[in-house]
């Protein structure tokens, strides 16, 4: 760890962000399952315990609203004085969809504006969800290059207030939320202190913030990123010890996950992250199923990347008591991948 | 309410059989739902508020482990003199799935066998489930009166001990135990007095087991009964005020509530239920859906079935806190009613 480095976020900027979105955002229930705990075991011993926070349950159905409200709130907040009237403020992002539901979920909560700037191949259900928002959309090429040159020219246009997906330092912070409730749950509903949590990894703003908040508050504690191997910049990065963005083209089931890895999240990633682990997608849609069969739970892709790596035995063996974030649950339900891969 | 009818349970019954389960079954959670409210609120005042008692997540998916768990461990109690090697005892059932598991993986956590009898149409998630739980399964025609006939061949050629699905004392209290819990937790978690319990009705064993404990312990509480439309016995019977079979063949997408009202279920359902709801395949497909996109819930159609009848207003208006009883989730996630009926 840079003893010189300076963070984005910090444990108190999290804390604080505990404090803004109370009472807003759901205290999401960590659930467990003894099937999916037998898989993850395999023939080891002794049996691993799995707890899964569920941001599926979150408002928008994503860890995301966490985030954006605590943007919002922290905006409002800097610029009531000059603010005169809250139907004037406009934020806006670009999202592949639970940003993009979260931040326009926060601004209407807000009695302010939000204009999202969506790549042109989300899902159905995502754009609708926004529209039901009563956020403006504006649909954009499917590249990451497309998705900020016309949020930075929504910006010029209307004077709007950004908030990144993810580079975000409120952001960050707003996700963060979720390792300070995770730790307690497990300490407290199931009497267990976790040796690891894993999440799942695209442009960082979950990771790099549970990364801060769980590293500070428990030392001890590993943290697994798990990442699509067709999208795999963090992990290249990680290898190089370096900043680097995609380097092939991105093509993974898991949408929320096809983003860059940002400038504010990579110093965070670099040095509090313990392993970046990939998973295919195959392992991501397998891992999906079985969460949806055993655990009754519907969560997309991007939501199951980090069980996938713990039911393939991606993580060291000493790893027992392990909390897993469910990261989302918006999938379009009349494409599912196990249908749609087979008519491919 | 008859003064002079002796019912097959009471609420001692359910007490005992909470007895029973206790450390065992699962205690499901409640959740709640704003976006589901707001469906069922429609344009009426008060807005209603519906608190789900998420059966899905029981052990087999479904609330059947309750009742099934009740009548193997009564058994075995009464026979233990008798029964020198648990090995040696066989249970055996009929249904159309979850009764199937439930008493499978009763029987296996006593050490004892199983045999069930399944119609040949059962989804083949339940088929696999029942034998992943180490049971045997004879499959017979698709009819109430195949399934009767070949469970009793088994018990007249190995002696086992024949568990009725819905129809037997220990399994409606078992199943009862669930009312003990939601009024309960409505109460403790939510500060709710609740005003009805909503639940679907196939052969009763739900129904007349939670009608018994929420009437006896708060007598003032309203019981509506869900009842598919295509397998209408119930509800005929109700109106009838006599026990009459399935009068038209049955077709219905809830595979779960095909079969016919129980001669121990019947008294119950009159005396104790205050209505039967009919609902059609559309709407129970329609509340399936809905539960998933917004609830992340996977539930079966059976399960969504009392969701059907309080998202479509069935209800009376002064109907306000509501108990839902999500029943179970197991689903075969390759053949989706949505998806399969656009086929059609």
């Amino acid at each position: 760890m840079s003893s010189t480095t300076e963070y984005a976020i910090s444990l108190a900027s999290v804390l604080a962000a505990a404090e803004q979105i109370n009472g807003l955002a759901h205290r999401t229930p960590v659930l467990t399952c003894h099937a999916l705990d037998k898989i993850a075991t395999g023939d080891n011993w002794p049996s691993k315990r799995l707890f899964f926070k569920c941001e599926n349950f979150q408002k928008v159905g994503a860890f995301k609203y966490r985030g954006a409200l605590n943007a919002v709130k922290n905006f409002l907040l800097d610029e009531t004085e000059k603010v005169t009237d809250l139907k004037d403020t406009t934020f806006v992002t670009h999202s592949s969809g639970n940003h993009a539901q979260a931040l326009s979920l926060a601004a209407k909560d807000a009695n302010c504006k939000a204009i999202i700037v969506m790549p042109e191949n989300s899902p159905s259900v995502k754009q609708s969800a926004v529209r039901g928002y009563g956020a403006d959309i504006i649909l954009c090429e499917p590249t990451n290059e497309a998705r900020s040159r016309t949020a930075n020219d929504v910006v010029k246009a209307t004077g709007a207030h950004f908030v990144h997906p993810s580079n975000d330092s409120d952001v960050m912070s707003g996700q963060g939320t979720i390792a300070l409730e995770l730790l307690d749950q497990a300490k407290q509903e199931y009497g267990v202190e976790l040796d690891a949590i894993v999440v799942p990894i695209g442009g960082a703003g979950l990771c790099s913030g549970i990364a801060m908040a769980a590293k500070s508050l428990q030392p001890s504690i590993k943290i697994f990123a798990v990442e699509p191997d067709g999208a795999a910049d963090a992990y290249n990065s990680f290898q190089k010890r370096e900043l680097i963005g995609h380097t092939s083209p991105v093509k993974t089931v898991a949408d929320g996950l096809r983003t860059v890895l940002g400038s504010n999240n990579w110093p965070i990633v670099r040095d509090f992250v313990d392993e970046i682990v990939l998973v295919s997608d195959d392992e991501i849609i397998m891992a999906m199923k079985l969460i949806w069969e055993r655990m009754k739970l519907v969560v997309e892709p991007s939501g199951a990347v980090a069980t996938a790596a713990v039911l393939m035995h991606k993580l060291p063996p000493d790893i027992i008591n392990v909390g897993i974030v469910l990261s989302g649950g918006n999938v379009d339900l009349e494409k599912l991948p196990w249908l749609t891969n087979k008519l491919a």
